[in-house]
């Protein structure tokens, strides 16, 4: 693209905008649900953010799931980048929620408790139990993951990092340091794991970090592949503020 | 994918659905309008179309142009394909239409007669004049044709079979004779050129073929690369019959 002495790799990540077991308070992991108009036009703002920032998108990549993929299409339209090249894969994937898919937040945290709540939700190694494959909202039998030699059953943040930051540091970073301009439009704990790498936040820390939906987060890297805006930079600080602490405060009803 | 010998690949061709010049009887060409919300129903239909024929497309061939992106992405989410792996490429593009690009049809017929219309719209081998590099309507400077040694200014449908075919039998056949099922969403004209060479249909005879808007044309494949149901089938044979006649009178008031 350019020469990387100079150049600075731009990295866009996007999550999804509001889905529709956003606005139910459902756990929803690997299910494919849609978005919510809201989440629609929070995927228009979002293009509308990069186009503003003077950002110029030349390749975007997307988890599998149906919130993430719709998001991006209409915040690269809306920017006026929906031709650039795309690239799916199933690392950038939600963290699988094992058993938990499909449960009300709210229900879910009067039944278990406040502390079995949270330790599903932020617990940096211990995941939930395992989803049956004959329940509905399995994705045993998915036709894009049958090439995978051991679909998860279930996830906790550790298997995320596992997963994606090495897929991330082959696929991603040598694009950074090259000069690209890189969006990679995910989820809510996919971003949260790749943060972590990008920001080194210990296995602690992390359970305080909520990123919002629809805000574009941007970090910048030298020549050398390091992080030279520590935290990233959100494109619509108070509104990222606003969205990080409500989804900090899920599983109130 | 799958051992070749017996398996049979499948080749979904997409005319986008109504554009905003389809409505309002302007040449378009390489300027990148988007759909009518009758041209996004359209997509979804599509979708529909697809899904219920059986049909699981397994990656996506598109233009660079907004229009048979953005019914592409409404069709697989519709048909719950969102998530194959796409490819972009100028090669798919409308044909170039010169210094049409922009003109009103009617007022074109009007303005230049019957014979040159029609010489213009449906000529094998005689592109319109040259689109200036500072009109309006020009993609000079357009950054998704910045790679281009020699960017069209305009085209006659010889020209984008030139361009057309030979991607075809380079980047789709192969995965067709190994049994694939591949989606193109492109133009009526880049799709005209295809189904020439496809059909094996003369210089003289492309002229009355017409392709409509939103209705799948499914082509077989066996193993040696050759169509197996010359002349295609359309998922929706009644519709496209209307589709193509409403085509064939363009240039009406």
């Amino acid at each position: 693209m350019s020469d990387n002495t100079n150049s600075t790799g731009t990295l866009i990540l996007l999550r999804h905008g509001q889905s529709q077991w956003n606005a139910s308070n459902q756990f929803t992991g690997w299910v494919d649900v849609d978005l919510t108009d809201q989440g629609r036009a929070e995927g228009r703002n979002a293009g509308k953010l990069i186009a503003g920032a003077g950002l110029t998108p030349e390749i975007l990549y997307t988890s599998l799931l149906r919130r993430a993929i719709t998001t991006a299409n209409l915040a690269l339209d809306a920017a006026d980048r929906h031709w650039i090249p795309v690239i799916r894969d199933w690392r950038l994937n939600e963290r699988h929620y094992g058993a938990l898919q499909g449960l009300n937040k709210a229900e879910t945290k009067e039944k278990y408790g406040d502390d079995q709540f949270m330790a599903w939700r932020r617990s940096y190694d211990t995941p939930p139990p395992e989803l049956s494959d004959d329940s509905e909202y399995s994705q045993a039998g998915d036709a894009r993951y049958a090439n995978l030699e051991n679909p998860p059953r279930t996830e906790c943040l550790l298997d995320v990092v596992k997963r994606f930051v090495p897929y991330f540091t082959e696929e991603i970073l040598p694009r950074l340091v090259a000069g690209e301009t890189v969006m990679v439009a995910a989820h809510g704990n996919s971003l949260r794991a790749l943060v972590k790498h990008l920001d080194n936040i210990s296995d602690e820390d992390i359970a305080g970090l909520n990123i919002p939906t629809g805000i574009p987060l941007v970090y910048r890297f030298d020549a050398a592949g390091a992080v030279t805006n520590p935290g990233g930079e959100y494109l619509d600080p108070e509104a990222a503020a606003a969205g990080a602490a409500a989804v900090a405060a899920q599983g109130g009803k």
